[in-house]
Formats: structure tokens, sequence, C-alpha cells
């Protein structure tokens, strides 16, 4: 019998809670319970977050209006939360991941598996710090990860969607993934290929910022496609360079073009770096995302840095003039016109 | 010295004797000269069109307000404008290419080379007939195409875009043809895969009715991404299946999935399903491409209808679950909002 735990509250999180609380009521080899850890809050009427959640069944702060279902409980106490589990699923900001990881250490089942749904691992010199990685290794456990189009409010109105699987070797755990977090409006497959997958997920931030700046420009449908396009080529050809091992035919799953399709229509990298295309590149992406986001941080400024960090290091600059130029425009070297103007650097 | 000459002078031929006379007049193993056949029209004023763009250096009814270039020499005689060159544009609505072909029998250099730039091959029972290959077949000339995400008016515009050029063998050919299509804002490759490359260019017009249906119940981006998704993995697999030398690389070019992203934002095909999914079907398809497309004809239903016979001649169906039920709604054998019930029929 799997029993399962959430790592985190948020509003994917709570949305994971939904997908996966439906299925195990259902499955007979899961147990119904699944506990859900949240960081505690106090709400401003001076209620704490759990003890709501438990009343009403509701995650009233990050996915209000939806039921998680009765078999989701709540626990502020994250060794408490984890200590049954042998299935984790990690759904917290990437920030917060090394210190969970660090809290978990001795505390989890031996035999637990787990699976991580954060997006935006950090890309250094020496390579890309996959958190599937830091998860692996701080708590000696196999780690998959879940990746797709999943803007989490369109999933919790049970619009269908879609997700990829990637995991390292251990295929009968992939399944029991698939078996939990699959329903008829979200289409869960999985591949071989866990680095693709979580590459798909960070990389795809630096392609939104380049549409961002067509959109801002107003240079319309060809022009933004052409840019998405190559964009997923380099997300393509970057992560094969990183790891030998990512196979070309993940990208054309949810994971890859479909997440980029809906990051770069959508996304709030693409609207900040609209934005700041519209203001002729005046005003920075400091200020603009602090206006237009509220709180909510975006990730494609700071990876286009940290890629170019590792482009530079390792002589490969060339062979990547989109996010090359994405780095150059948003840390203000290149006027946000240029970002049609890359292909004079190199033949892609 | 090569001599070129475009059959055609619609919308996109115009765009495309533009792209070509600003190339021909710099490389020097090309004549200046660029010659286009004209299908007489008079104008509502009495004017024939020819002689209107051979005055203004500008097709005035159908790319008004862009200058052809003075090289661009206007001919409403067909046998006369092709007769001296050895590079033949073809690039009529699809309709019309059996009878040019039929009339260009025996006329032109023995030696010539096409590249076709017409979307919209008939699948039939016994196979897809493409367009290059009733060219080869009916003129015994080497074919090759060139397919992109390509609205003809941004280009005029000279926004930034790209496009993909499919050859069968003659790579010098190719070559050429990227060197007389290249430009700064025209980014052209080449891929020698002149089947997969032309396939792209019809069956994207299923996913985009596919995509109007999830537009028009306004289901969100998640929803829509994972259709394309979907679709574009269709497109893949059953290019595969009729013409086996097909490869997957090619649905990465401009062609595949640029191309994709463009018809599914805008484009007229997803136009008209959309407002057939507002209206829940209850207007015909005619009647809503009457009103919404003022003459002009979209392509997707009838392509899908002549997919789905395919599919069913050869017990295809339960692989290709989208086609199908973009064929079923667009018929009327089940309501739009069966667009996302598909995957119940078939995991992908």
């Amino acid at each position: 019998m799997n029993k399962v735990t959430i790592v985190g509250s948020g509003n994917w999180g709570s949305v994971a809670a939904k997908l996966i609380a439906s299925n195990t009521i259902k499955l007979s080899n899961f147990h119904d319970e699944v506990r859900m850890w949240v960081f505690e809050e106090t709400l401003p009427n001076g209620d704490k977050l759990t003890d709501v959640i438990k009343q009403t069944n509701e995650n009233v702060k990050y996915l209000p209006g939806v039921k998680l279902g009765q078999n989701v409980v709540a626990d502020p106490d994250l060794e408490n939360a984890v200590k049954d589990a042998n299935m984790l699923v990690f759904v917290t900001p990437h920030q917060f991941m090394e210190g969970i990881c660090k809290r978990l250490d001795g505390k989890i089942r031996t035999d637990a598996e787990g699976i991580s749904l954060v997006k935006g691992m950090e890309v250094k010199k020496e390579g890309a710090s996959m958190i599937s990685t830091l998860i692996s290794n701080q708590l000696k456990i196999n780690c998959s990860v879940l990746m797709g189009a999943n803007i989490a409010n369109e999933i919790a109105m049970q619009k269908f969607s879609e997700a990829t699987i990637g995991y390292r070797e251990n295929k009968e755990a992939a399944e029991r993934w698939v078996q939990l977090f699959n329903t008829p409006y979200f289409n869960v497959t999985s591949v071989q290929d866990v680095e693709g997958v979580e590459m798909c997920g960070t990389l795809k931030n630096i392609v939104a910022i380049a549409a961002g700046f067509i959109d801002g420009l107003e240079m319309g449908n060809n022009t933004k496609s052409a840019i998405m396009r190559i964009g997923l080529k380099e997300m393509m050809a970057f992560s094969k360079l990183l790891f030998p091992s990512v196979k070309y035919s993940t990208f054309f799953e949810s994971c890859g073009v479909a997440d980029l399709i809906t990051t770069c229509m959508g996304g709030r990298n693409r609207k900040v770096a609209a934005a700041y295309a519209r203001n002729g590149g005046k005003r920075s992406f400091d200020e603009l995302e602090a206006e237009l986001l509220k709180g909510q941080k975006l990730q494609g400024v700071l990876t286009a840095k940290e890629v170019y960090e590792v482009l530079t290091a390792r002589g490969w600059v060339e062979r990547f003039p989109l996010f090359t130029t994405v780095y150059e425009i948003s840390s203000g070297l290149l006027p946000p016109s240029a970002i049609v103007e890359f292909n004079n650097k190199s033949k892609l």
C-alpha cells in the first residue's frame, strides 16, 4: 500500500493535492489519505491557514473556491507529514528546496520515492543544479520530475491538459506516479529522461522573455513563432550539451513544446518582458516586476544570465544567438529591437 | 547565369517576387530580371492588372502599397513567361496547378528546376497527391518545396521570419533556392525531406481547426497548447506512415512547429472553427466561411475529411484520435466540446 505526502501547499501544490486525492480514493494500491505539508501562516483574520484548510477543505489563500477532497490532510509539521510516506511529492518555490532537504535528511523512509514539480533550477558554470539531483543527493532517494503546460488554476477547473514525468531508471516507480496523477482531464505520460524534462521547465522562461519582447514591439505572429521555434531548438541543443543522455523526443512532450507555447502566450515572464520592450528598455525589469507581478518573481532574466555564464565559460556563445541576445537585452547591453537581429550573428 | 520566373502573382506570389528580386540584383550568378506570370484581370476601373503592375511596380490588387522592385517584369503570357527560365517558382492556389502543369508540358527548359510554395495537397486513399510530385511528374523536372510560418503581409513589411526548403536529392539546387530567397529578415534553411515539409503545410490546417474549437469554447491556454502538441505529434506520425523517409527533425523547422503556432494563433481555419464552436455547431462551416472569409476558402475541414478517409481505409483511426475527432466534429457527428474527450479513446 502506497502512502503519499505532498511537500508544499501553494497554488500548484494544492491543485496537485486535489488531483492525487481524487485518485488515491479510487486506487486499491494507495492509502486514501494524502498528507499535505502546509507552511503555517496566520491569515489576516488571525486564523491559522492549516486550521482553515481542515475546516473548509479549501486552501483559502492559494486556491480559494476549490475543494481539495476530504482525504487531504493538512499538516503544519514537516517531519510528521513525511514520516510514513513512501511517495513524496515536492512542490515548493525552488529557493526553499535546499532548506527543506536539510530538514528532511534522515527523517524519511529509506524506501521512499520522490517526484519534483519544482521549476527553476540554478544553472551554474559547473553545470545545471537540478532540483531532482538535489533531492536525490541530500535524501538518498530516487527522484523523478513532473513538468508540463500546467497553469494550476485551469487544471483546478478540470480543463483538459497534459504533463510529462521524467524518470531516471525506475520505470515501475514512474508508472506508479503516472497512476497517481493521471485523470481524464489531466493526461500524464512518462519518459526516461529526467534531465530533458527538468531542463525544459527552466529554459522555457528565457524563450518567454524573447517572446515578450516581440509582443511589446508588436512584431506579429510570424516573428513570434519564429522566435519560439529558435528558442525550442536552443533549449534542445543546450540540454544535450549539458546532458548527452537527453532525448530530442522529450521536447515534443507536454514539458517541451506545449509548456513553451503556454508560457510564451501567457505567463509572467512574457508579460514583464513585453512591458520592458514597450518602454524601450528605459524602465528596469526589477521595477516592472514589482509593479506587474505584485510579489511574484520572474525567473527568465536570472536564468538567461546564468545560462550566458555557462555559454561564455564553455565557449558556446556563438551556438546560442537567441539565449545570448535575451541576456544582452535584459541586462541593458542591447535595445529590445535587437531581438530579431541575432540571426546576423550566426545561422541556426 | 540563372533566370527566375514566378508562376503566380497573388498575395504570397507578389511577396515572393519582392524577396527574390531584391536578391537577383545583388547576386552575380542570377540575371537581374525576375519574370512574374500574372493571370490577367480587368480592374474595376477598366485597367489591366498587368499594365498597372508595369506602371506602378505594385500589385495593386493583391499586395497594394508595396514596391516589387524595378527588375520584376509582369507578363500575362504564361508560355512566354517561362520559356527562358531555369528556375521556376510555383505559387498559385492549389486547384489551378493541374491545369497550369498541362499548359506548361513541353514549354519549359529541360534543365529547369522547380520549387512549389503551394499549400494544400489532396490526400487520397491511395496516398497524398503532393503538388511537388504533380509538378515533377507532369513537367519532368526536379521540384523542391518552400513552406514556413509565412504570413505574406508581415514578410512584405520586412518583419523577421523564417522558411524551410524541402528538397529531394539535388542539394546544389536547394542551395541555389536558399540563396535566392534568403534575406536578413527572411531566414531560409533547407532539409532533405520534401515530403515532410510539404505534409506540414497541409496537415497543420487540421490542427488549426482543433485549436479554433478550443478558442471558441474558451478553454484556455493549457488546453490549447496540449491540443497543438498532440496535433503536431499526429502530423509527424501520419507523415511518417505515408512516407517512411520523413524525418522527425523536419517538424522542428519553420515549416513544422513555427507554422503550426502561427496558424493556430491567427489564420482563417482557426477563425471559422472558433465561430463554429461558439455557435455550438448549429451554423455550418460553409455558411460561416462565406460570412467570415469573404471569398477566401478554408482548407482544414476538407483536409480532415480526406485524411479521415485514409485512416479508415488503412485501419489507422485509433492511432489518430485528434485528427479523427476534428473530422467527426466538423462533419456534425460530434459536438465541438468533444474536442477534449478524444483522450479517452486512446492514449497518445
